[in-house]
């Protein structure tokens, strides 16, 4: 079991060594940004660890309210809900709207927390095919009874696959349906895409939706978004930005809010300076899709068939298991660090190499990855 | 919105003012422990905020496994999974044991994040009356099937009335149900009841049975436990101990393992430093206990009927929520902070005043307290 030494960034101390570092999810490079670091300690040494309490009685701190209020202004003034963990995200959001829909259509390659947050309902759950927005019209006809409102969930942005949902197809799909609620968990997307980094949402042309948070006409879908602040943000946590009114209701609706210690003080610290980093270095985001179109553009060179988005990762499927076990391990031996997973949702019995490439790594560093790839596929 | 202008502990500072602070679940004082936050800076500085990178990659860090290494250690030698929020802990739980219960049975008052667990099953989920061992056999009579398996899911100490279930009691109605589970979510009394400060399955005499993870002959009944890091122990996040062999099932069946960045690592380390605290300071339990005698003995003076446990929580009810808003504002005015709750599971229409004390109050603290509710109620 290897253990980080460092904050992840393009080089990472794995057990002791310093690797040249293509792995997780930290994308602009933020968790180790001195910045940042500080702001983690000055909140510690003023306000402890949390405040033990649950935010209807004297729970909150400034820097939780800070990122919320930071996240609100992201998605363009509206407000947002920060809590624990970004895997608590889609169950917020659906003990929220539960009222409101008949049944769930789950992207089959949906993050596992969706997948838990789908079957909290209770009500039908009916997996469409990955990405394909026919499917999902078939699957709706199939299930649904005249009247039923569906709400569709689905990643982002893919973790392990990095590719990009469809989302303007699949909100077109629900626009027969009159009450249907379209939830999107950007964990991989915030800070990544998008010209203001709103994610995979601004990407599709969807951010009015999103803030409005009611459909501008009555038979068009609603959009909620949740997503993490732990990756490109360079945090910690979850985030649910949205309309005020919906965000008053997630208070008074999930036990999230009244039932919890809301993130921890200098975590939370933290994570506002890191999103006011974000915001005021669009540079980083700039570098970031530079630097995926670099890898991309290499790795196609090199016989991968990889899409040309600007979402920092790739997958690679090179043999077997064991194949993919040994080149990733050659790699290390080299002084690189990238990953082999064995299982993740959307990946083959077989597993995959995912490359994460970062704000900070160098032409150089991308060549040095290539080069010591092409030596091993 | 009252705003913490300090860590939580006997005095704590609210929009600027300093106030002798009985609210919140700060029980041992440890959140603002000089070494707990130094370990939280040491490991920000190091490490950065998170390893952002799933712990089946590259997300295990020292001071993650160092918290789990104290907490099985806690319990007797077994192992334990540690992550970002105690609200994800039943759920967690409950994943893990999907296939080997048929019905759940929740104390009505549960926390929202036991019910919420409960409904993520999709299997039955009936309410019995609150720490009622007689009302938890009639439904289970009248709900299982010849052959089916309960899984009865209770808070260990209930959050807003501090009332200890009947843990051994529930154990023994379950002990007529071959392959019956007892889940308890300990979050406020771990650290607190118990010699060693293992909370409520000690102070019920089962601990025994919790690190064995199998029970000691085939038809004594399982039991799980999950709590928080938040309250007395002064960190920040989620706990789970078990057997070895459960926890290896834990990792592999939930997504909380491989499909998500583990507690940020200043959090992390601050918590281990705060466990070390807890089990080499056995003294602040004892006076924390003392404590809540004191405070208990001086209610009861006062006409109050509160129990006599060592839960250091006393939940008061005076009058309507006019009333006990009047009471808390009065408080506050003489810079006294106890908390108004105006709706929490197992609270009435009208809510309830919630006096929690620590172990660093003195004896005058406490008497001030007394002193000045006696002229309000």
């Amino acid at each position: 079991m290897p253990l980080m030494g460092s904050p992840p960034g393009d080089h990472t101390v794995i057990d002791g060594t310093r690797y040249l570092y293509f792995a997780g999810t930290g994308y602009l490079g933020l968790q180790g940004h001195p910045d940042v670091i500080r702001a983690a300690c000055e909140a510690a040494q003023r306000y402890g660890i949390s405040s033990a309490n649950s935010r209807t009685a004297f729970g909150n701190t400034a820097a939780v309210l800070e990122v919320e209020r930071r996240a609100g202004a992201l998605f363009g003034g509206g407000d947002a809900f920060y809590f624990a963990s970004g895997y608590m995200g889609p169950s917020i959001l659906l003990q929220t709207l539960q009222r409101e829909f008949d049944a769930v259509l789950l992207d089959e390659w949906s993050h596992y927390c969706s997948a838990d947050a789908a079957r909290q309902t209770g009500l039908p759950v009916v997996a469409f095919r990955h990405a394909d927005p026919d499917d999902l019209h078939a699957r709706l006809t199939a299930t649904l009874e005249p009247g039923q409102r569906p709400l569709v969930l689905t990643d982002g942005v893919f973790a392990a696959r990095g590719e990009i949902a469809p989302l303007a197809e699949l909100w077109h799909v629900l626009d027969q349906y009159p009450g249907a609620i379209l939830c999107v968990d950007d964990a991989h997307g915030l800070g990544v895409l998008g010209a203001d980094g709103r994610g995979t949402i601004e990407h599709a042309g969807l951010t009015e939706s999103l803030v409005r948070g009611e459909p501008a006409d009555a038979n068009a879908p609603r959009l909620f978004l949740c997503g993490t602040l732990s990756k490109a943000v360079g945090g910690y946590g979850g985030i649910l930005p949205s309309s005020r009114d919906f965000i008053a209701r997630v208070k008074a609706t999930a036990g999230h809010y009244g039932g919890a210690t809301p993130p921890p003080t200098p975590v939370a610290a933290a994570t506002a300076k890191a999103l006011e980093l974000l915001q005021s270095q669009p540079a980083l985001r700039t570098r970031l899709r530079e630097n995926a179109m670099r890898l991309k553009q290499g790795l196609r060179e090199m016989g991968f068939s990889t899409d040309d988005t600007p979402v920092p990762i790739c997958c690679l499927t090179v043999g077997d298991a064991a194949n993919m076990r040994r080149i990733q391990q050659m790699l290390m031996e080299q002084g690189i660090a990238i990953a082999y997973m064995a299982a993740y949702s959307g990946l083959g019995p077989e597993g995959a190499l995912r490359v994460a490439v970062f704000a900070t790594h160098t032409d150089e560093m991308i060549r040095q990855l290539l080069d010591s790839l092409r030596l091993l596929v």
